[in-house]
């Protein structure tokens, strides 16, 4: 089997799917704020949603897909209002926006799905809804995923889609995707979160229940490694359609089923990244990797307090090659390790051996933090568990952005 | 019993004991950087310390002092090397400056504690221990405690001493205490944490055992209900000293003792405020306080949530009255609640109403987060528990201490 990356690639890649990004009225700037994707056929479909206790009510209403509807036809996104907090007539909002679409698509409600991001705890101005679908509708295209991901943006700078060719015994389908989200990221718990939006969509065919299981999965190795700020969000939504187009099946336990989970997870990952090097105000991607720990839970009590640290993520911003903050934080992680058997790597570098000063000249150790992208490496040496988390660094800008910006 | 501040109170205030504060050479900026504390008479004493895996070489001599040593009689800190990841060398390194102020002094070394705070991983330099014990031992006087004070201080802006006179039954004694610490301040284990020193000091005639729980039941309604960055240390160190000078005997489960340990409780109080006020870049100092939770574990979860939440932090940094952020932070928490029934306050101002907006103009809520200090109130309606948290806010001037300040 093999896959790549396709240039340009995005939600609307893979056969049979539609898609448009529209100004609606939600920001003020009058950026695009609303967006579509469709498949022209019913698709499977699954999801992995925030565990925020105040789950937004698209979240819920996607939740309820999930549960009940067979298959999903489309999802409307808009960006500026998370229709959180916002009790009954939010929930409301939400199914009359699924209404107002299947009107238009002239499909039933249930097989769409909404998602939606922006100030929490604002009742939704359906005017705007009704808005944002009427244009968006004819503007469905074959090559609109890249607006669809532009009109789903908030504090993001760049738009994030991708897609993936899979070719597995002499077959080939198509994967895309369209992520959102630059702040209220944290990788802590095992459902995706952040202010995430991520919609997927394959021409492969194959069921819900595979579907559901590989997404789950792909989350806790992809959006679930993930943080700008620790910061869980109330909308974070992660839906992925399956319209069978391309013809391929895809049989529960086959070399093509290993393939699409390889070549998804590869795209999940490839937006991940991409989400914590447009972090708010990031200047810096820093990779934290545990080695060697006594169990995957010890190496992820470990990479998320060294990848959540405060002191770290500014020390990181500053060019420090400041290893005291990062032993601090794995000693306050929980995580069992011996302090004399801990060693550090920055890159390649030795910065700790032993738990003490590996003797680095500082210049040696300067060059490797001035780098955009580098990784803390912590052996443990002390097991057989590794984990990973991919985090960004606090800056000025990220205070800016987050004193001025009324999520 | 009553119990008063005593104007420009410090460590010396209580009868019996001595204080210097000299510049031994272990900051750059020739700012006095080595406290010494003295009994006069060999002292009852007890101490609580970081939890953190690599707990420093100082910390470590401390917590033999507390199992091993009947009595002690003398404390010794310096700031602007923490001492901390420095292996063999580095304890012994704690336990020669210990013996370099025994010889001093002229009392046994294991009636001596050390602390030390400033930059991890760098190995202790004897001859600044020296030049410092030389200095202190002759500045030794009973009104040296605020000497001592700021001799102690890293990046606070300002020394933090306090001192309490207590009467009960007729008979007086005094308390008396210096902190440090402004940043790697968090709230979350149960023995105190932060780049946090406390000694404190009393002429009242108490027991180990006595000291040892009061002091641990106030640690964790003070010290450890503070926040400045979520980041916990290496070298938390709280030692309480009784010397019994005053003659007052304080009996197991007297009225003498509840108002010891009200008054103690009053004065560490004081000084953690104090510390997060004087937190790194902090313009706010914000209680969170949750109410009517179903346990203290989800008030505290829910409360320590939010006061470590970046995005609460920046927000209230830039006086946005944000409840969106709170209460994704309350979603995210693990505590057990019921959104439908969650009020929050702004002050006395109602913000969130049964989980959404409570409809107060946002110019009465901006004049409350204006303020220099306010109080987030989060009523869960579900329960009798209650937990608060002070907190500061993140600011520039936070990222530039943190990017700037080697620790």
């Amino acid at each position: 089997m093999s896959f790549e990356f396709i240039e340009n690639g995005s939600v609307t890649t893979p056969s049979g799917f539609l898609a448009s990004g529209v100004t609606a009225g939600f920001k003020r700037s009058g950026a695009p704020d609303f967006a579509m994707v469709k498949s022209e056929v019913p698709a499977e479909f699954a999801g992995v949603f925030t565990s925020c206790t105040f789950a937004a009510a698209p979240v819920q209403i996607c939740k309820k897909r999930v549960q009940e509807s067979r298959r999903l036809q489309a999802v409307i996104i808009n960006s500026g209002n998370a229709n959180a907090c916002t009790g009954k007539p939010g929930l409301e909002a939400a199914e009359k926006s699924c209404a107002i679409a299947a009107a238009a698509l002239n499909i039933p409600a249930d097989t769409i799905a909404v998602a939606s991001t922006g100030r929490i705890g604002v009742q939704m101005n359906m005017e705007l809804i009704e808005c944002g679908v009427n244009l968006a509708v004819p503007a469905l295209s074959a090559d609109g995923g890249n607006r669809a991901a532009e009109a789903i943006m908030t504090t993001d700078t760049v738009p994030k889609a991708a897609a993936v060719k899979v070719s597995v015994n002499g077959k080939t389908f198509t994967i895309g995707a369209m992520t959102k989200g630059a702040g209220m990221i944290d990788p802590h718990l095992t459902t995706p979160h952040a202010t995430m939006i991520c919609i997927a969509s394959t021409d492969a065919a194959i069921s819900k229940a595979q579907l559901q299981k590989i997404l789950q999965t792909n989350a806790d190795a992809s959006f679930n490694r993930i943080t700008v700020d620790g910061d869980m969000s109330t909308n974070d939504t992660v839906l992925l359609l399956a319209n069978g187009v391309s013809g391929v099946e895809i049989i529960p336990e086959s070399e093509e089923e290993a393939a699409f989970a390889e070549a998804l997870l590869a795209l999940m990952q490839n937006l991940a990244r991409r989400m914590v090097l447009d972090g708010e105000g990031a200047t810096k991607f820093v990779e934290v990797r545990i080695k060697h720990a006594r169990s995957e839970k010890d190496a992820k009590l470990a990479a998320e307090a060294v990848a959540n640290s405060l002191l770290c993520k500014t020390a990181w911003f500053g060019n420090d090659p400041n290893w005291g903050r990062v032993v601090a934080a794995l000693g306050y992680s929980g995580a069992r390790l011996d302090p004399d058997k801990c060693d550090i790597y920055l890159d390649d570098i030795p910065v700790v051996k032993n738990g003490g000063d590996a003797g680095t000249p500082e210049a040696d150790l300067l060059n490797t933090v001035k780098q955009r992208e580098y990784t803390i490496t912590c052996d443990f040496n002390d097991g057989d568990a590794e984990y990973w988390v991919w985090s960004s660094d606090v800056s000025y800008e990220y205070v800016k952005i987050n004193a001025d910006y009324h999520t």
